[in-house]
């Protein structure tokens, strides 16, 4: 039989996070982030991780060592643990992104029960974004004030008309669920959102990456570093030490690695040939671009070294 | 050691199903569904439940009888063992009630890294569907010729409307992923989607029934009775029985049937009192409203029994 | 903005469940439950659900009734709002059939980590059940003491047998991994695990079943009774009336009583007889057996009916 | 519309896994691992990929490319586009860490319908392994023929014992439920297991470690090498270079790596402080334990870089 003590008697508080529950974060022009509930804290993830390994556990680690090494090595079910429920207003086309992680739980205002939220998200002038050149997903750099200017207008001007014809449906007596289709994809909509630690921070990873579209990293900037960090600040630290702020080497970039560490230029070459990283284009003379070698380069130059191919 | 029979050294087919396999069948102004690929077969879901329950179950049941049994008893594991992949074309606030469902496997295009798709669902002047008044979230009806001209017209000018917007905006070299954002809510998007069949059932049973949103049920209907029935003929037709056909009785509706039934129409009335159906409104003198009675009494009558509080 | 009220300000909590937070409810000869902590309660069920269905709702339905609404018509999604954590101990023959809920999160003492549980579950004398001759997995009586006497001690001679094993494999410098192995079935585990309501409730609505296995039925009984019923009493009720004590017809079972409701004898037996329910065997002279028609009889019985092929 | 073109027309096949469908691959003394079904190959992963990406991918990546791309920076859902079915033997005790993996559909074989399968898992007199001193949960070693045939004699004592308990209380009418209770934990189960591919490269990467146990890995090494190896050969070439020949460097590692080569050790010896890795004991006067250290320590020896704390 396990002792009643007084751990177990008294549901967990963060005082830090209790003090911003409820309270409106704002995100993008008119969304927002709120903590509705939540439930465990650092201490639930180590108590959970204790059930599985055992008492020994409390000898060799305190929390902040036990909690770093069980996100160091995947050991991911402790934080399933904890879970927290938010409210959130997102434009419709962040949500699209968001939705995608399927292991939360959603609740979704119904624009088939409801009338559609009379907001659409607005671009200021100088947030017009020009499309990336070297990846065909991304972004990069502002386009200038005149341009801004102009797209700001037609955004503004496409917006009311989207939303004439809208209200002139409803008047007209169209279903709402049909009136609603015309409706800009960056219409606002909210959600009680609710995760566990575990999943909320691979959203987090995801959505926190560079890659990721600046609309949603913005409500993941916020959920991170204003409500997780916060929330768990043991778990934060760790999963910025080891999962945001992580590099992979791959088998090759272990083995050319490896065979620089002890000095042996040919080897290091001869992984890399095998590996068809080191192709000649006959046009150019020079190596052909090779998506895993340049990723390589870019790590190795990172730990100050220069790949012998690179050499001279 | 298992014999290593014929049965397992082939992979089933499904003779009616491979015909129409990579057939688009079109659905609304401009969507399709696809079978791209399945696994397993009537005799699948039949097999794993041999798994289950031992070869005592060959003797007693036929494989009919015990597909039966099984979806009858909501023994739901045999058939997750089936699995199915679609290609579909849908308009994007379809879509979105669509991956509410998070069992199933997605991938859809990009429209960050690729343009969107050049339409948006168009609706013709006599689909234009009414408000229902006693249901909110649903539609009934349709709007007459002259309106639907007009809202068809309306529809068409703000979809074209929208188009020159992005357009205008990938010109100007606004990145992709924030030149759509004002694109309709109905703009098609393509997708594959694999599910298996338990939790196809599910999707079916809520997509294909009345209160679903037309444009989705639509959908469901090509899916269920045009893919499903070819692939599973003996699951679809007992998931027809049991599930689409099929009625709930609450442990309230059971004991007033049960006294209806043994002739206590007193009985009968005393448990609809204390559950609180037979509330006398002040104003009009009759019973007030209340949704549990009025349900109770449309299943009542479809079982040809009068309540007592109706009779007279 | 959302009003920042009170209602969001404060974690809701449930003195009911407070009061038994921690405490250990004692199952089986040495197993337990405890609550460890939980997230929301009746109202944040309700207030999920506004989120989706908008302000009107509050109108319509008091907080009881809503809740009625949402379960009797599968609206499932905001019962996923609530999350409670416990703390179990468990023979680990009853956990296997636990585990096979997937959709909870699980942190289960590792016997690889620490010394397996000096404890397995013995059966008194009169426990000892007989197999059930009319259901192949099930139990039905006891055996009488004599028998069952003999059958505890042999129970206690093997048990001891294990442990004697065990500890000498230990002694012996053997793996803890290595050594369990032949540990009985029902040695005891102890694990933490956590579920959303929805997810429980399915699993009290397949554990608490007459058909499932005595051990995990005492367990569901538990969680179900003395915590689901103090968490989430209006939640307890809706459960308790619309699955607990529901009864499903199918479109067969419906289409004969309609018949003998409108007073159509012909047309219920013609309904059953194509459904195959009415064939004679050519041994006896009577109807064969017939699954389908035999749990048809049962539900008819009930509703005080009596079948025509059953007449006179 | 999309091109109904020969690719979609017909189901893929993979004909080096056709070879092997149904077939019984050893496992253990007496399990058995069998390939039932499959959908999918490398090709419907870069075709998924190709429904989210655009067609432009085409361009720019052959599907070996693709693949790697893919797996590299963990796109995961393309991978989820194929799915296996397989049919095993396994024992108890490794299958209970076997469906700890929540994301397949299982069917294993009740021993509340059926007799329990008459076999537990033995162990031959040079199999028996000596508890880890290093590591907790593992084994390192074997013990030595003598200790291994008194162990291997006393294992098949008390599972004869188990056995004929068992068989007893079935003789005496005791339910099938309840008298498999003391069965060894290593009784051998069967089970049907279906998963997609992504989900199960997790499961190899989990139980292919060397951390898990030698039991379920040499299940896990199968299902790897001989069974996904043939299925998928692209993806298991990316799986193994960057999924388990992987090293993770984590933001700490980083910071040292850089310093050093820049050629700033005290910049590097300044983060180890920082980070709390350079405590030194009042006991020996050397270092004290620090796991982090000892594990980036390990992964600098890789690289054929030295510390400078380790210097001299």
């Amino acid at each position: 039989m396990p002792e009643q003590n007084a751990e177990h008697l008294a549901r967990p508080h963060v005082a830090a996070l209790d003090e911003i529950l409820g309270e409106v974060l704002p995100v993008l022009d008119d969304g927002f982030v709120r903590v509705v509930d939540y439930m465990g804290d650092d201490r639930a993830v180590v108590q959970a991780a204790r059930v599985s390994y055992g008492e020994g556990t409390k000898k060799v680690s305190d929390d902040r060592g036990l909690i770093r090494y069980l996100l160091r090595h995947r050991h991911t079910t402790p934080f399933e643990m904890c879970e927290i429920k938010l409210h959130v207003r997102v434009p419709m086309d962040a949500w699209r992104q968001w939705i995608r992680h399927r292991t939360a739980s959603v609740n979704e205002t119904s624009t088939r029960y409801s009338i559609a939220i009379d907001a659409a998200q607005r671009t200021a002038p100088d947030q017009w974004r020009q499309q990336a050149r070297s990846n065909r997903q991304g972004s990069e750099g502002e386009l200038g004030p005149d341009a801004g200017r102009t797209l700001s207008e037609e955004e503004a001007g496409l917006q009311d008309h989207a939303r004439r014809v809208y209200l002139g449906r409803l008047e007209r007596g169209v279903a709402r669920e049909q009136a609603r289709k015309d409706l800009p994809l960056c219409t606002y909509t909210e959600a009680y959102w609710k995760i566990d630690l575990h999943n909320l921070l691979h959203f987090l990873a995801l959505r926190m990456d560079p890659h990721a579209q600046q609309e949603i990293r913005d409500y993941a900037r916020v959920i991170g570093e204003e409500i997780t960090a916060r929330w768990v600040p043991l778990v934060w630290e760790a999963f910025a030490d080891y999962r945001l702020g992580a590099l992979g080497l791959s088998r090759l970039d272990r083995a050319v690695l490896a065979a620089l560490g002890r000095g042996d230029a040919d080897a290091a070459v001869e992984v890399a040939r095998e590996a068809g990283w080191l192709e000649i284009s006959a046009k150019t003379g020079g190596l052909k671009r090779h998506r895993e070698r340049t990723e390589f380069e870019a790590k190795a130059a990172e730990l100050g070294i220069t790949p012998p191919w690179r050499g001279d």
